[in-house]
């Protein structure tokens, strides 16, 4: 009797998993769906995958899983990319079906054609990770995976096959539609808010003390959550309640001194500073959340506080300073990597006199906390870094700046040391960048972009160019 | 500027996408996301369906994908289905890119190049699917979706595309790993009580009375839901905690006189009923989680109640009588479908009297309510009922028993006049069975019947056979 | 050693518990907490009570408190009436100190003094009600122990301590502060539902049809509930979300036709008809809620709807009839019930004519269905209800009215025919009446008719009057 | 016209309430309910206080209590104080009932008339407490008002019929029955764990990271919440999850080095120790919940962990060095603190050579880090305490040991150096015991305790004291 069986119904070629299996070489432990303890822990992984996909330990297929995710956790790394290894090669579709589907399609690419071929290039490896989802915490260790695998691939390029087919399944587990859009407070479980800690980035947050303050009455912070992953931000958000565009991150940063007058600042406050955004799953890479996050806090806030009228960013410039470095340094390389247009730009408003001045003054240490040697720096840097954001499209662009500027923002605001710690000096010499989130133009804004890179941005910003530049086309201006 | 783009990430032929889009007749409104509500309404589903792909309107992505979804509802059936066949043939897959891979592919069928195939064969439909998933209710719309598809897809072949992604995503999001199972109760949510009536299909549940019987202290009734259809379950299963195997389906359906006293006979139980698994989602079918629920449930109620000592269903057997009619029209063509075991089985043990005495009594209306006619029946009726249920193996078989029998449940016992509501009769001449979870044999039962078909059944079903098949080779008993 | 206990800090008087107790003639019992099971059960109860309050039991005394509750719902009503008998009498405060108190007070009637009497005269009593309140449950039990004993008062008055120490304990528990305002929707778990169609008194809910459509889109209810006991309303009350102020109570039950589109018109409405208010648990009787509950659905609503404007009930005027009958018979003793105000009143603006009209019509049946009998009393009945509700303050008053109006609404308007149900034709001859909830005049309305009994109202109430009553003194008018 | 009210239902004595009003010198602003913030903020409170009481602002009464208790916290000390001065001594009972109600209950002390001195005796300020409890967050208030009034008592005691009040009213409002026991650990909001660091006074917590090892899987952390104090716990349990009896405090408290080691030793625990019990809120002073919490931990842990065999505590021993201090100054007036048994035991079994050398090796500081010092006390000192445990039973004895033997645990074990904290030496020399909660010997060892101060305790702590009291009678013994 040929069982028929629901399994069947889910994966459709299942005489190829069956014939994957037959060629075990195990064949004596092939019924058992759970291998032996006393074999070495790389070979039970693989006895254990493979009885997870051939449906024989089905019956308890959860069970299964939990096992192999518990074997891998113990396994050392080189067994354990063995067995990624083991993954990316040996579960592909089966080639018998998929040369067949293929020579159809190539004879006639219909729809019907290229809807089996779809099909039949669907490799059981797929089926396999959807099964090894199955035990509690299956999600969080797949993602924990392909972190790792991340890590792997560059050594490793045969690997790529795995982390496509995790990566093609994060994208539908993930999808947006199935995320929870969650406020975090000093109300939330701790276990959720030492990952705040964990996973600031940008603006380092320093133990407990520090959090509260990120999350005072005058603060906001929203996180996407899905299901699987309980208690597990995806991506989080830090906004601060104020009166005007921020021009500094510092002020942000310090202890609050009165709970209830930040309270009551936050009702008062015209402006959402969203001052920090942090990734938090690198097993996620190449799944985005950012641009609907800050479509959705958005929507939030309106409707907590009528008062905000304005909605933006206090972001870093994390590559003007390497971008600077090379046209300062006019002979080397890689000025090969600046578009004609900005090599015209640069020496078109940058005298000669001025890019010595920037050389010189720029080689020594702490010159932005004296400000007689800073001020003849002020108005040079911010017009390099107005062009830098404005004119570069190539590799050396400002990836913040993509991404705001992708999702709708228009440049606002180049601000003059908005940033002293280390970090802002090393990555911008202290400049940070308002993006400014306005619900009416957003949709305009990112057509823009998208169709022939025109970065919106404000008078004030091609003011600081236009100094320099009579002769340019009027850019599209708002505000 | 090439704006890099986030989205190119997800989905990685946005070129292609770019085509596709470029291809579109109607150019003037190409850039607008959200088209003119003047156009006519399946012309508006179309074009905001490209808007939704080509990501020109990803900025309010949400927003389209609602828009799309409220267009479509208000599309008449021939409308709605003229839009389903534009997604099944106009988002095929990037044709030269498919090509270059299916060759590359069979010149060398290397894993890397079936993972290049396998990506090239991904369908930007299916990513049309998982944007249109984004807005609120999205989930709830691709379902229904899928449910009307499926009662066109037999007039309408070319539909299956659109089936097979649809199926391919349900299978992700619908993952076994994503599911919670609830207990469903009095305390459960009017909103989702009310489905339970629409849903119960195998004995039909009379309105809130009846509804809160199933629900009663000495009743369980466990569902599976997800988190994208809040309150809507996928599948659940009605328990009778009593003592002993029910033999017949009518006292479990009786009003309970006294809650008190149910509560207390609840906590004496030894045996748990399942009497009823009904899917609730016609949409997600293909996707099964059946199997798991059962076993889900039975951990939970031997946790609840540890007085628990067994678990099997009452279940019907809605083919036997129509099985049983061919045999008794002895030179009917359907006779075919008979295996020669069968056939012979079956000539070895019905005297021709005793199917003279079936042919005549079972035409007779009535004749289960009146013991002179039906006792005769009870042996021969039972017997042929046994044979039905181990023998079958063609599309005549039982598809509930290979339901049980694929989860690992045995063949307990056969019940005469278990069921004699109208459909019972219909079905199965009154005829019941208990399949009965025994936690630890289940893995080694859901082996021999995936690997040979075998039927593991109790001592009591093998007598029912016995008295006429004193020949046959020893069947593996438990019990 | 004298054992300092934690009881006697919140109970002072220990020595006094200890007397009580070693009275209890069951001298061989006295040690065990839990008396035999073989005993009568009412001494059983009487034993348990004693045992709780005494704390030799104290160790567990929630279990000892369980106990007490299941011996009382198992005895017949006859012994539980004798168990009253024994709480209201043998638990009297300690009569040495209670006398020495009220002497020290009627010598020196100091705060101290009267603090110290406070102490003295809390009854023992009291506190056995606060620990049968420990076990789970135990509350509802003390609630349904309450609305038995109001039943048992009249023939029993000796039972009154009794009833007055669980009103002064229920109106401690049942504080406005602990109280939680829950909507009750389509979602509310279907165990809280049911209740909603046993505790409706104004409008039967005729079954769960008829419950959904108080609860559909364009509908609203709203409950107060207690953390003890959960899932149980203590009261609730219906609204329509409706144009204009209704008039007649017909329309808002009638089925509603489609969901979305009464989702539709709640969004459009602008007025919110309050038209049902019911208390649910008679044992909490002089423990109010109503007043505070209108004044927080008025926010929820306001709130959530912020295009509602006006908001006002439609309410039944229960005695109108009672006291028009009256009216009509000249001579009936009970005429003495109206103040010579309202006789003179009702003398200057009815014609005999007009009283004969009103005898001879009033008496046919069903007049009301009929135009040509029912115009002629459109007047006269309207005017006659205008000075029911303005004038009348003596025992004859409304209770609906009199709830309203000292809630601070005004009389607004004063509806024909707008319950012509057999209970509004039997209560009101189908008048119904609107009290308006004007938010900025709640607070002046509750003084006018708290201070002087000024009943506000509109001109238009003033003008159903004037007809007839050209000479009175200007009252008080808004709108 | 008299307005019936809801209110008089409430509170019967409306006429008193009602000259008490009319007596207030500000007759001006009686009519209105907020008096003007023009006031001085003492008078606006006492205004306000007047207004909510006498149920004219009742309309709006949330909104009356809301601004007292704003007024009052920003009231300083002194004015508070004042306005306390003013609840305790300006709403007292009704005089003239009040004396009336003596007088009958002096005639005749009925049943019937000690009711009515119970109602008559009930202060208006108790109406008054329990109105100010309606807004939002007044139980907070109220709370903290008593823990501020405690405070004042002993210089004011002209404030105790207030304090009086609160403490019956805390009473009835945190009636065990009220209250929820909650875990709490790492996924308990940030909020309510920061209180466990505010609270713990018995081994201080040191920041998030040493609470975190208190909530580590190994350990279990339990408290009792009351749901007009969200996230406020009211006394919290901290408890070890360890194999055997704990001896010593140290090890316990130290950093968690592994927690997936943590989580499986938990689940082979044999023992729960309960070492650290806090009241968190001193304004409830008087309002016992200890006894009935670690009733329900031990429930609640026997349910999770079925291993577990043993309950114990591990409890400091508060007084003992002070009691020690006074045995070894023979002379000193406060020897006439101990019993003549007391004292006698003390010199039977201490020769002069040990009291001498107890008297010299205490003085030395460290002695405890020095084994060839402290050996030669072990024996003594744990004699020493055993004896002021079981046989001290006046003020000096200890309230730890009290509070767990009138819960009915025993003494089972008196611990050597278990605590070398500053504290620990400070209180006991280091010592600390364990009192087990055995479940089937809690009843009889709690009525022991109480009936006449027997100790129950193990015959190891009884060998502690026979070496040096050979004529003793046979105490009761356990285990």
């Amino acid at each position: 009797m040929a069982a028929v069986r629901d399994l069947s119904s889910i994966f459709g070629s299942r005489a190829w998993i069956e014939r994957l299996w037959s060629s075990i070489a195990d064949k004596g432990r092939a019924f058992a769906s759970v291998p032996s303890e006393a074999r070495p822990p790389l070979q039970r992984a693989r006895l254990l995958a493979q009885a997870l996909l051939s449906g024989r330990g089905e019956a308890s297929g959860a069970a299964v899983a939990r096992e192999l995710h518990a074997v891998l956790q113990d396994l050392d790394a080189a067994d354990r990319a063995a067995f990624y290894r083991f993954l990316a090669t040996d579960f592909p579709p089966d080639p018998d079906q998929l040369r067949e589907a293929a020579r159809a399609y190539l004879d006639d690419p219909s729809p019907e054609h290229a809807a089996q071929l779809t099909t039949a290039a669907d490799p059981p490896r797929q089926e396999l990770l959807r099964r090894m989802n199955v035990s509690l915490g299956g999600t969080t260790a797949l993602v924990a995976m392909r972190k790792e695998l991340l890590g792997l691939l560059h050594e490793e390029p045969a690997l790529k096959p795995l982390d496509s087919d995790l990566r093609h399944l994060f994208g539908s587990w993930f999808n947006l539609g199935f995320l929870q859009l969650r406020r975090i407070d000093w109300q939330t479980p701790a276990a959720t808010l030492e990952k705040l800690i964990a996973y600031e980035a940008v603006h380092e947050i320093k133990g407990w003390d520090d959090l509260r303050r990120r999350l005072a009455p005058d603060r906001r912070c929203f996180g996407f959550f899905h299901p699987a992953l309980p208690g597990e931000p995806l991506i989080f958000v830090e906004v601060a309640l104020v009166n005007g565009l921020s021009a500094s991150i510092q002020p942000l940063l310090e202890p609050v001194t009165n709970e209830r007058a930040a309270a009551a600042a936050a009702a008062r406050a015209d402006t959402a500073i969203f001052y920090s955004i942090n990734n938090c799953q690198d097993g996620l890479r190449g799944v985005s959340f950012g641009n609907f996050l800050i479509k959705q806090v958005v929507e939030e806030l309106t409707a907590e506080l009528p008062a905000l009228a304005c909605f933006s960013t206090l972001s870093p410039v994390p590559r003007f300073r390497r971008w600077l470095d090379r046209q300062l340094t006019a002979d080397a390389p890689n000025q090969a990597l600046l578009s004609d247009t900005e090599r015209a730009a640069l020496s078109d408003g940058t005298s000669d006199d001025e890019a010595a001045l920037l050389r010189d003054t720029l080689q020594e240490d702490g010159w932005w906390t004296d400000p007689v040697r800073a001020d003849p720096l002020h108005a040079p840097l911010l017009r390099l870094c107005a062009t830098y954001l404005t004119e570069t499209t190539d590799r050396s662009a400002d990836p913040v700046a993509r991404f705001h500027l992708g999702n709708g923002a228009r440049l606002e605001r180049i601000n003059w040391l908005g940033n002293v710690s280390s970090r802002g000096i090393r990555e911008s010499w202290g400049i940070m960048v308002n993006y400014l989130y306005e619900p009416s133009e957003i949709e305009a804004n990112h057509e823009m972009f998208v169709r022939d890179g025109t970065v919106v941005r404000s008078l004030a910003v091609d003011a600081l160019k236009e100094s320099w530049q009579p002769k340019r086309r009027p850019a599209r201006r708002r505000g």
